[in-house]
């Protein structure tokens, strides 16, 4: 309960008590699994484990860069060799499936986002446009703007420009016009101390421009754990959520219902943890985990001692 | 004060005694006298006949494209003959006087913006750079960054790219590093009912990837008026600021504790402005003009009657 939670270390008999209690397990990836192109050491032995205990273990990704096929690709490619696409759930996935299923677009989506977000929406069988179509000294006074936009996505996008904001912003002065983004992660650890700025960085420039707020797909918003319910049997008491980041991983499992786990090999650490359970804001209560590993290769014990 | 702006329509003599009682004009430029390259009709004769009656005239614009130079020319071209640099306070000019005086930056300064940005900053003798270095397939992951940035600014950018983003967030890691922005208006309208993005947004993306707040120098701001004063004797009970925004001219204002006039020529209209003034919120308030007309051609009648 938000207010409530524990933040609690745990380890041993406790870790093995709770992978006994629950039979669902949702993983973030990008640094609760792996690190880019590198497996967190223990990972692919805790999921492969999981698996074989007859859990069902669940990817819930705000990475929206890869289509589902590519992720199963890397999972393989980083040791991790039985995982199944249906149990992959990226914020592109779960965006095109929104627009077709929930929203259901009738007209085109304008992307700003790069090849995972376009496979997916084609994958889904909705049309889109992007700024194919503009010559190089294309300006906002000079552009064409396609007809018939009926939603404006947002993603990551390294190729992102003036342009595409400028037209984004033009596509949301009607009201009719959607406004979605995949998530809104405000930034992602590279090496070197560099940073690359995250999809929430694209929104929030477009949410000023057009003075209007998106529709966010991905982590925290429930709609994810949506998707994964509405294809499988799960009860959010039987769930686990492990993930990394407070802001998002923890709020999304607090958001759905779901115990929580933060392990400390990526972004948050124990501090801001405990600094959000002192806190006298109530909204920062519900970023508070139930528990605390400095890795989920911290299961592996537990599994040895079964 | 705060709270009890009269967002008062005036006309006729009430105008008269109004210019009568102010020594000092500050008028935003788009929206109020000028649309893009076209003059509000009668504005040039409204400045011409103000400065004939000795009163201080000055223009204070959030727009940071141009050098203060190439905005004599602009005022010349359009019919404003009588227009000198000195009374001319960009958000560009207002930039560069603040890192060397103010702020008294020792480095580089790292400038997401255009040429008006930059030439401020070189004739103020600020060095600074951009992504001149980059070349085309330069990514976060393998680009330069240069040593000893000490700032970064961000103004428009109709060259706005992703790189451009990330390395300024990279920039923004030491918190040492100044954060500026011109202004934060959102967007301007064009013509055909497309909008031009604003500063506002490219800073809004900035503000999520570094997790910081930009120091605003453009209205609402009052560091242009302090500029202002720091080169002239202007007392604020004489001054009338006149703007077409509520949210940056007529905020600016109130914050400098000028009288201030809303046109209706530009962005912001009459039905918002008494929205504003019946509003809850007293923030609001401050965004309330103490007068309006329907534009600054309402001051030639004044000037005929005298």
């Amino acid at each position: 309960m938000a207010g409530f939670k524990g933040c609690r270390k745990i380890g041993g008999s406790q870790i093995r008590n709770l992978l006994k209690a629950k039979d669902v397990f949702l993983f973030d990836c990008d640094g609760v699994i792996w690190h880019g192109e590198k497996a967190i050491t223990g990972a692919p032995k805790v999921v492969s484990t999981l698996l074989k205990q007859g859990k069902n273990v669940f990817f819930v990704t705000n990475n929206c860069t890869k289509l589902r096929e590519n992720y199963v690709k890397k999972f393989y490619r980083l040791g991790f060799t039985d995982v199944m696409q249906d149990h992959i759930f990226s914020s592109s996935y779960c965006l095109a499936l929104y627009l077709r299923d929930v929203a259901k677009v009738q007209g085109k989506v304008f992307v700003i986002g790069g090849d995972g977000v376009r496979s997916e929406l084609h994958k889904a069988g909705i049309p889109f446009v992007g700024d194919e179509d503009d010559t190089p000294d294309a300006t906002i006074f000079n552009c064409g703007l396609a007809s018939d936009v009926k939603a404006v996505l947002v993603g990551h996008d390294d190729k992102f420009t003036f342009l595409k904001l400028a037209k984004a912003s033009c596509y949301l002065r009607d009201p009719d016009c959607l406004f979605l983004a995949t998530d809104a992660d405000p930034w992602h650890p590279l090496q070197n101390d560099r940073i690359l700025p995250g999809s929430g960085c694209l929104t929030a420039a477009l949410e000023v421009a057009s003075g209007r707020k998106a529709t966010v797909i991905g982590k925290p918003s429930p709609f994810m754990f949506q998707c994964i319910s509405s294809q499988f049997r799960v009860d959010p008491a039987q769930c686990l959520m492990v993930g990394d980041r407070l802001e998002t991983d923890m709020l999304f499992g607090t958001h759905c219902g779901l115990d929580t786990m933060l392990t400390l090999t990526g972004v948050s650490q124990m501090k801001t943890a405990q600094e959000y359970k002192e806190s006298d804001h109530s909204i920062n209560h519900s970023c508070v985990p139930d528990y605390v590993v400095d890795t989920i290769a911290d299961f592996l014990p537990a599994f040895e001692e079964d």
